[in-house]
């Protein structure tokens, strides 16, 4: 039988090689493997491939993914949500298998910083068996005690992956810094995470929210997405332009809650500037780790601010996400961001696009 | 009739001077006049002495005051707890009068960053009438619409100014960040600020308390205050050892809140390692801006910590420190505190002790 | 000068009378005359006239008013929101005023049970000058302290009072029981508070809304204001039937926040029935006292509930509400719910609209 | 070998039977066979007894019970905390097993309402194999989920016992009305769950805690808990002269929270007048159904009160019941609740003791 390609990240800043690896023939009891239909590039993929977080190498990257089931493992009849699940269902999962018993499980309810936490895409190297445990490849094999959610029939697989891991970190970090009915948001960041904050900010009731961002393509899908105004960055070039257009738009003292999602380090500065003495910073954009900046702790203590941080996200999390997929015109708005598709061969040509911000969302087609 | 003496910051960083101002006769409609009896020095004195607050010139400091009603305005016949008050009554105020009608104070709850707000012994200008506004000073003159508190007979004055503005702020602190049952608890810092919070974080039923500070006499104080263990700052002179130490004591992931009560820019960075993942950095110390630190936003959401900002403190603040004032053993341990007083005269040699972090807490007997 | 006349409930259960008040010269210090163009018809006025609530009598009612200000007293210059007012401006305001002092003013942050708080249209006796505190009447002269709001040029005076003190009740409750986004509700009741609701749900980015109600006009209205579902008292009159029907539109185990907005007794016991275990009953329609009910405290434990009740609103509400209204399609949607127009000579006729439940909203235009 | 003995309730109010059972030789993977030390005799034991909830007959009641290891089944290596236990150690458990996958453990975090929970001396029918899983028995088998706790070296096994469940049920209940520091607490009842309350409303920095009950030897014990004021039922025996003394002690607006642990469904309308406007009701004691009641709805919107239910408890509150009996003297204020001990075969004696009142805390040492 023919083997399993898959685009694998070697070294770091170096092009990903197509390898190959043995066909798996069945899956072991809780075990699911599927037939990758669509796996969306990530800018963490791009953080990942600079090395700005701890991973084995290789890696098959690929942490949001859909596909069809091929295999199911005995005892695996059900979804996360309990829905059943059967050979040929498209389905999606939580990138993250957690312990559900250690510290951060058990006693302080932040599984997303569970000890033992390993994400697909991420955190296997691919030199180890079973190998297939990234989205990069033609199929991949999750663990028993994946979270994993049949998609529903009326939600397209490309609003799963056009949304990706964007929709779901966003829906938790918004979760943690709450966005009350009729607060004012300011959102730094165009990219998918920029756009799913701006979806939740809407849904959640804000009473204006307006988009920092760039290139223009960008902008016009955050006005799409719901956006009362938008700040072009190349326009407004420099953090104090910035804050100023943006604060024209959402009023003199600032915006209640503000939502980094650029993932520079220097916008965290330009975050507190934005937000209201007493208002909240959701510091959601820094998962590679960029290095540090110059950063004034008086501004927190005299405008009284809320710094809020947070890290992927939970299954309850995709629920909700999968929620607001099928029950609203998000659905192909979120579709509608994938701009270009490429096939596995192509996953370089895939990784630049993202690199370069070139794309609405890229996805390979294995 | 004589001239009233009060101690005067003229220039930043030059000893304060000792000026003379009219006698006041009356107080107008809701104003009253003190007779000051105790006048704390506080941490933030140090810092406006040495610029690190935009404030007038000259100013007469003094903003943690207690003493007796001399002469009271039309109107102004309760408390505000609406408690009688008379002539010969001894009293302390919130230190801030806020406006009541501003965006902050109407629609943002967030009173302490009132656009009007001015507090005595900072923000009045001493050339200008009546110039009696700052606690350095035989007497002082309260404005119509100071939150006024006749103290309880069971609280020594000395239990009020012992405990100061630090009190009252470290509860404004731990309503913002929340400590819950249970919680661990680290603070940083032995200061006035940091016993306060130490004490606070027992009530709230902090299940650990470790204080990182230092000299050793204040060390001693953290220890009755109920500090479980403390780090001396001497003996783990680096930030790693600090933490190394303190994370022995309360837990090897870090405590559920951390407070920083030091006010030197660099121990936020020291505050975000003790936290566990998931907690809380209270940042109550930044009062003065210190300047700019080395930090690394990547670390605030790899962690998802809050960072969270206080300033200052509102009347109910003072109202529920006077409670604790009354109720309990806190009363002899913050009275407990003043280990230095001195006569106005020697308002400069009152200043040096805490500059130089000898005294426990200093007062001025004007 | 002719005098002023006003619609006066003079005796419980007996036809509102016409009786005629000096006309108002001059505004002192602080109030405001202004001549009504609008007042609604709250279903708390048919309460009153029930004799459900404790009040002076006669009193003229009317607590939901717009008009134009005729004169204005010294000193008010601008409105609670900062924004300028001139004689001639369109007008509403909160209909209590509180004494900022209080208990619950000061200490409890429940400004609502302010101990000194007065209605217009509920608190002030008619027989007692000035006289003119309801809005049925041709003037009203607002006291010094009453929050005053200029209505937006965008805004139309039918929208404020179509939206009327439902609108901002239902603000006020909600922000009690806080619905998060994603939520399913159900709310108990159509009309004007349970069309608010459904309003302020449906902006706090509830996943779906049922509306249970009647009759079929108001089932119509709450479809307009975006009900997933209804359910019609008419066909499902029992409350079993009611649950069952509510619960196989939003789901087996029961809603997330279940909203109580009819004002009789039962219905609570039935808002349990249809709450999720772990759920939230908003009690927000038991503003008169009409008696008790057999109730079983066990559910309360059982399925861990949560009864939140709300009391009235505060000046932010307003703010809040008035922004809704410009800022959105339901400035269009609260207007529409007045169907039924009457004069001042009408005001009995026009009670007897809402105590049968015959209208949208009715509005009286002296 | 010889057989089990166990204390069963056959038939409702009807006294329990002394029954056999075949000793269990093995435990089955995660499984732990442990031999009981101490049973507590609950209230709840009580309401079972009358049928005021449903389960299966027969049982073999105890549901707070401590042991010592016997066998330990594959695989079991860690307690629920991740610390190693063996055969012999001291452990005790939470009550209830939950599946972790239904809709209340997942999507609605409310794991007391697990749609498969079932719990020991309560849920399981002592006809079926393996029969052992109550503890008023020699022995009782744990299943594999169970969540064990190896109880601390410092702490006894009658500190442990004398807690019983009241004390998680508690610290439960307490975490979702949440007690801020400072709040003043009136506790309805001086059984074990108001003295647990008792206990945790002081640890959470109530100001002052009134507790109402009886008989005499409670209300010395609720002082010792720290009471600072209590209620004598025989003294004051209508609710309204209890109210009166209640709001004498803790001020004349009544509590910010009140702690129903009473269990008679009428205290909940003596609860809501305690409360002050806005204030919170924790409703804990109402476990059986007890039935109806005469229930003014009105009240909770009037006074915009909370009314909030909590059901049993997780395992994270073992942890924190645990904790709180390590570090304190609690742990000899809990232990002290024990007057009355029994052996197995004199069960019934024992449970007429709690039915009557008589017992501090009466345990079974089978």
């Amino acid at each position: 039988m023919s083997p399993v390609k898959a685009a694998v990240l070697v070294e770091h800043e170096k092009p990903l090689e197509i390898r190959e690896y043995p066909r798996i023939e069945r899956a072991a009891a809780g075990e699911a493997l599927v037939r990758v239909d669509l796996a969306g590039i990530c800018g963490t993929d791009v953080h990942l491939w600079h090395g700005q977080l701890p991973i084995p190498l290789p890696v098959i990257l690929g942490h949001e993914t859909a596909g069809r089931i091929v295999t199911l493992g005995e005892g695996l009849r059900n979804d996360w949500r309990g829905r059943p699940v059967a050979v040929g269902d498209r389905v999606t999962w939580a990138s993250s298998v957690t312990c559900g018993s250690c510290y951060y499980c058990r006693l302080k309810n932040q599984p997303t910083r569970c000890v033992s936490r390993k994400a697909y895409g991420i955190s296997y190297c691919a030199d180890e068996a079973p190998h297939l445990r990234g989205g990069y490849a033609e199929y991949i094999l999750l663990r028993a005690g994946t979270a994993l959610f049949r998609i529903p029939d009326s939600v397209p697989t490309e609003s799963v992956v056009g949304a990706g891991c964007a929709l779901v970190t966003a829906i938790h970090g918004i979760e943690r810094a709450s966005i009350s009915w009729g607060d004012t948001v300011v959102i730094q960041g165009t990219g998918p995470v920029g756009l799913a904050a701006l979806a939740i900010a809407r849904e959640a009731g804000a009473s204006k929210v307006v988009a920092i961002g760039g290139p223009k393509h960008r902008l016009d899908l955050a006005l799409e997405f719901g956006a009362n105004a938008v700040v072009d960055m190349e326009d407004a070039a420099t953090p104090a332009e910035r804050v100023r257009q943006a604060l024209t738009a959402i009023g003199p003292y600032g915006a209640d809650v503000v939502i980094e999602c650029v993932g520079h380090p220097a916008v965290v500065n330009e975050g507190m500037d934005l937000c209201r003495d007493g208002g909240k910073l959701l510091v959601l954009g820094q998962y590679g780790d960029a290095g540090t900046i110059d950063f004034r702790p008086h501004t927190i203590t005299r405008k009284q601010l809320q710094l809020i941080g947070s890290w992927g996200f939970e299954p309850r999390h995709v629920h909700a996400g999968l929620n607001l997929l099928e029950h609203s015109a998000w659905k192909e708005l979120f579709a509608g961001e994938i701009t270009h598709r490429f096939p596995l061969a192509e996953a370089n040509e895939a990784l630049e696009t993202v690199r370069m911000w070139r794309s609405g969302k890229t996805v390979i087609q294995p």
